[in-house]
């Protein structure tokens, strides 16, 4: 196992969903908030920088937002703050900078986030804004939005593999129920069977509604300190101990494959390289489950199972809660919702409680080991941590 | 002095200015190709990490930009790539991060870079877009636009300490006229004198057009190597020896201070203490003159001359070439033009070619010690920089 790199003492989660007359910077101050409640030791005057994901400034025609959430979690002028976009991996990314802002000695804390604010504006403009994570030059402008990118992938994947829509569903039903264990998550309280995923209207053949993720507004954020400074402030401390990130081109039309992403298979091998674990010490995970497809690819690029067999893993039921590799306990993006900016650092928080005992209703027992996996737009940008119990 | 923390070893800048039919990448291209061009011995393969500023997503309808910029490099997807936004200041966020980077000791070579595409839209539709570095909440809404603001300040500071329009015309004068040395400028062959900048019609008084930097198209970009690394791939060596960044409220209103920002103070302190200099160590300096005022505001907050005493600085001709302290050799953001997201590279790179003996017919004499200033917005974000000849 590899030395720990940064150590994550506290996690807050707004609650996500339709934040009705909130925007981004009080959604992020809500995070924060909850963020310094459960560390009562720690100040925040001893934040060194903020690493802050958010995807677009066209959702509240708000660009240069780092400033913003500095000046509303009441930090001071001191603190570097750094906004980063990588699409819907953006505080995926921004976490990766902060873990190396910590292992250089340069910080010995910094606050990472992400954020997002969506719900004020229609479908079809935020359908258009999240089209900018795929290219302007031949995909925008031939109308292939993200349902239709991934339907691509879907489809040359049941094709390549036999995966079936059912399988595909089952990836939507189990990351319902487990939205309905977390309060925060934006479907909690609905319940979703395989009929009720299976009859949905069809969005782009063969993903239906409930193969979707949701449109959410959300903000996440955690505090990365040096192991050697963390249980002075926390008693629950979960350290990175590996990270990783890869990259394709911006268009799908330009890749090798359709049913896997070549970012997502760098990035995993980076991370558990320097981790030094393998797929199968992995003990549970977050994985970018923009739609249900993705969450099939995922498995395979991740290794949790082999090319073309992460249809029959979640048919097996190993990535419910109560199987081998239980996946997107949160909800994830499916269920839990998908503020694109705070969905990379949301599922670091997600494992930070599961590792801690403190993912209450939905707690997995006994995980010392976890993962996330956040990619950006149809996978030009794909960012993988590894986490240990502290 | 302080210790090298990264050296340039290479810079590239694309031609500034209305590059009709020309993309973001396209320009970004440009730029990385001269960069590569003059270091025959450096293989792309050796860049661990692109940090590329880039303030907005909406000029091309395209966000998730790091990948493209790495693919239309010939990057491969191994190669971390991070975008950073601070609105103007994008690139000098994205240079200290690549400072950082190379510091910590995480990668041997960085590619840093920034880039805007603007002049395809219409000004209204700039003017807009811009507007997102100020607070959508109290600015935006209230016709609050970018020469608005620096009005408000160049009559805080014409009030406080007598600052009259003819000194903030003469920096327009001077920055035209290093411009005309600079065959990548904007505003290249354009003759400016004093009456055709105090004729010129008013945007926002005192702020008449020639006191306002340009829409423009560019991009700029440079390698950073390890400083024991860098003379194995170029004889023209540049390094970087301290940094700083500072942020403000993201509103003017909130601000102590219309005559003097506080962003620019905080930064100045850091990268002078880092670097283990004065102000009156500086050779030659880049600052950002988004608006002749803002110039003369930047001398004294970055301690070039005593609060209220910038616009008799640049009387008395210090700043010009011939000057003690000449500052925006390249045109500055005034007639070089302002591609917001490049131009905090845009900066480095110009004191990277005065402090090699490569700038040409703009070339001053004898300097060592160079300073690069960036602003986001209004002065909610400062990035200062302090490079001393290798």
């Amino acid at each position: 196992m590899g030395k720990p790199l940064a150590s994550i003492i506290s996690v807050g989660i707004s609650k996500f969903g339709k934040r009705v007359g909130l925007s981004a910077r009080e959604l992020f101050q809500e995070a924060f908030m909850e963020c310094m409640d459960s560390i009562p030791k720690f100040s925040p005057d001893m934040i060194g920088a903020l690493f802050v994901g958010q995807m677009s400034g066209m959702f509240e025609h708000q660009e240069h937002n780092a400033p913003i959430y500095l000046e509303w979690c009441g930090l001071d002028g001191g603190v570097d703050g750094v906004r980063v976009e990588a699409a819907c991996a953006s505080s995926g990314v921004a976490l990766k900078l902060g873990v190396m802002a910590i292992a250089s000695g340069l910080y010995d804390f910094v606050l990472v986030g992400g954020v997002e604010k969506m719900t004020h504006l229609d479908t079809v403009t935020v359908t258009d804004i999240l089209a900018t994570a795929s290219d302007s030059f031949l995909e925008q402008v031939n109308g292939l939005t993200f349902p239709a990118l991934y339907a691509l992938m879907a489809t040359a994947h049941m094709n390549r593999y036999g995966t079936t829509v059912e399988q595909m569903g089952l990836v939507a039903v189990k990351n319902h129920s487990n939205a309905n264990l977390n309060p925060k998550a934006h479907m909690y309280g609905v319940e979703v069977d395989l009929d009720r995923v299976l009859s949905s209207r069809v969005i782009a053949w063969p993903l239906k509604l409930y193969d979707c993720s949701l449109i959410s507004d959300g903000a996440a954020c955690l505090i990365l300190a040096k192991p050697d400074l963390a249980y002075k402030y926390s008693d629950d401390v979960v350290h990175v101990v590996g990270f990783g990130q890869g990259h394709d081109s911006i268009g799908l039309y330009a890749r090798d494959s359709l049913t896997s992403l070549r970012a997502t298979r760098i990035a995993a091998k980076k991370a558990y390289d320097m981790a030094g674990v393998k797929p199968s010490d992995i003990d549970i995970a977050e994985v970018h489950d923009c739609f249900t497809i993705a969450e099939i690819i995922a498995y395979e690029d991740l290794g949790f199972c082999n090319p073309g067999e992460g249809g029959k893993l979640v048919e097996r039921g190993e990535t419910f809660r109560d199987g081998s590799i239980p996946v997107n306990t949160s909800g994830g993006l499916k269920a839990k919702g998908h503020p694109v900016g705070a969905t990379g650092v949301a599922q670091a928080c997600e494992i930070y409680l599961q590792l801690t005992g403190k993912a209450g209703a939905r707690q997995v027992q006994d995980v010392k080991v976890g993962l996330t996996h956040n990619v950006g737009g149809s996978g030009a940008t794909a960012v993988v941590h590894i986490y240990v119990r502290g």
